[in-house]
């Protein structure tokens, strides 16, 4: 059984994180698959999708050492293409990668007590984005 | 249902960047699968699998960034093991990943209009590589 | 058809990597499923899992370039928090990420010859690790 549900997500952009993951629970208590994976897929590419301990601190590590590996200072060949100043949003979504999968059963996704799914928004503007919640399983 | 289907792709190595999204769209107009997930897999511990948008500026980024922090000239101690050079594509591999999973719906992957899937050669020469698509819906 | 297994591991922590391939096979021979994906998730969010060729080289290089990018010494946001030490491990984990997917056939994972799955217990003391490994496919 397939079933393909999509988010809407207003972010603020510059590596903002956000927790999805009561969101994606919400998608499983009203599904009726009871057990199998969760792919959670964000469109474009300067969005990434992982899991983090979702706390103060680690919201401010995630985009200082982003900054120290793909600085959005510096000059990056993509914005002599489109005259943009994204390069290190795409950068880093090519590194994270916009897409994640997770297994669940009764309708849980089985995750550590200190650990949560999140998007993170590498553009350097507000957008708003769509995350693809697939569940596939019994 | 599964439908698993075999890409073979000639590479030139060094960080070599191919777009293979055609090739899996037509994989999934060919099959009879409408929705679901895309599993798509490269052979080998030396390429990886993700997204970017495929412009001439960020397929000079990425090879420039991936060159910084794992360069094809550090000493690895990879090289001792089997007097290889190619420790640099190992540890690219290993942090990019050989595997990306992709929801689809009406035989299309969902994806952004400047989003494409690449398949990354890391190794330091040319290599004929083995991508593994797997389709998985209803 | 789903299956969801769980597999136990004990590790030493500080970036140890262990070669989990025999325990997915196992689990494939003994299920029903000939062919599908095989999803590896480790449950909390300070491991990680990847694929690498398991060599005494690449069980050096691994730890020497995430300490360069992540250093146990460096001071994190994070451990302001819980007055914890383990900043590096969260984010090596959220970079890494604690999910694959790999696909299978006959059984059996379709890997590289060189090219193994690994779990890697990034945590600063040694752990016991709950890896679950579900299986989708006819």
């Amino acid at each position: 059984m397939t079933i393909i549900k999509k988010l809407q997500i207003k972010t603020k952009g510059l590596t903002d994180i956000i927790d999805i993951t009561s969101y994606i629970e919400a998608i499983l208590k009203e599904s009726k698959i009871k057990q199998g994976i969760a792919n959670i897929h964000a469109i474009g590419s300067t969005g990434g999708i992982s899991t983090v301990e979702y706390e103060p601190g680690l919201l401010k590590d995630i985009p200082s050492y982003m900054e120290k590996l793909f600085s959005y200072k510096d000059h990056y060949a993509h914005h002599n293409t489109w005259h943009d100043d994204n390069g290190a949003s795409h950068m880093r979504s090519f590194f994270i990668k916009t897409s994640l999968t997770v297994p669940f059963e009764d309708k849980t996704l089985i995750l550590g007590t200190w650990q949560q799914v999140i998007f993170i928004d590498f553009d350097t503007r507000p957008r708003s984005r769509t995350i693809v919640v697939t569940l596939i399983g019994d």
